[in-house]
């Protein structure tokens, strides 16, 4: 039996920078690059009904058990069997989003929403959450007004939640997670990660591409 | 402010006739009749990926977080407001289905699943929940098996474990439940439900129509 793989969430709020990142990383540590929501054939419909600027609003715990739904199905079909088999995962945002959009974002209370995530996960723990952490003011000035998608168009005091609730997440699990700096030089950032990454879990399984 | 009104669940196997019931019942008590899944416009898309035959299968906690956002927005912008108006309302399939079918059916864990339900629906629970009890050889004969959706198109084993799933929630909670032959002439069983509904709960707001 393999080795068991490393599950890696780039986490942050919207124009951080974070898929830009994890694509890079994912390449550097020759890893599966996957994303939420949207990853599967039905994570897919859920993001049109999800972020869709377009779709009608849902219920604050619909829209948390509906990225939970996605996020099952995520951990079913493609982290699990990938960890599995000793696979190196790269996920463009994971349970850390939920918390943050979710519960400082929308509200809804933090432990609650923590067991939702747990079983919907069956307790799958990303093995290190890495938050691209930038300012309201500067993720705002690289989204593009006209494409943002509906959690994006909440607005800047929103955002300050949902960042202010990924800076608690770190804070409160430092094993867990780590903070970078969200507006270095995209090259420099992505080695610093590599770096990070390295020295946490040693070599990925087959070295870097 | 006005009374609160009562939630009473219609709850069986598909093809126990508890959708006729349901409707009967609401006229009875001119109560207003709803659904699951697919009473909002979340409903009626999860619906389709929950329930049309050509659907791709999606794992069990998919199933069961999906079921629970359509119940989550069920309560939040139909069941809620109406029973805070005072009104009655007569739900074809409510928490107990969930319990049922993706616990005893799926065989999700009971008591997680209850833990599930219990935050989709903040709490809500149905006044009482009615089992239209057959057989599942019974609701066989009654189905036309050119129209099964995907649930009622999982085999007599499926539905076998979804029966007694209600039955065990029905001997559980006498409180909350009861149980009534679906096998009785139509309008006499209708007969039975109103007066069922009478005795524990008086007349209803407006009186019968």
């Amino acid at each position: 039996m393999a080795t068991r793989g490393r599950l890696l969430a780039l986490e942050g709020i919207d124009g951080c920078g974070k898929s830009t990142q994890a694509r890079a990383l994912s390449q550097a540590l020759g890893a599966r690059l996957t994303h939420e929501p949207g990853a599967t054939a039905l994570g897919d419909t859920l993001r049109q009904i999800l972020l869709a600027p377009d779709a009608p609003a849902v219920s604050p715990r619909s829209e948390a058990l509906l990225m939970a739904a996605d996020r099952a199905e995520h951990v079913a079909l493609v982290l699990e069997p990938a960890l599995t088999a000793g696979e190196w995962v790269v996920s463009d945002r994971f349970s850390g989003s939920t918390m943050a959009y979710q519960g400082y974002g929308r509200g809804l209370p933090i432990s609650e929403l923590s067991a939702l995530v747990a079983w919907a996960t069956a307790g799958l723990v990303a093995d290190l959450s890495i938050l691209v952490d930038v300012t309201v003011d500067v993720a705002g000035a690289r989204l593009d007004p006209g494409a943002r998608d509906r959690l994006e168009g909440l607005g800047p005091e929103f955002a300050g939640r949902v960042r202010d609730g990924f800076l608690a997440q770190a804070a409160q699990d430092p094993e867990h997670w780590v903070v970078v700096d969200g507006t270095m030089e995209e090259r420099a950032l992505t080695t610093s990660l590599v770096e990070i990454v390295r020295q946490r879990f040693g070599p990925p399984p087959r070295g870097a591409r």
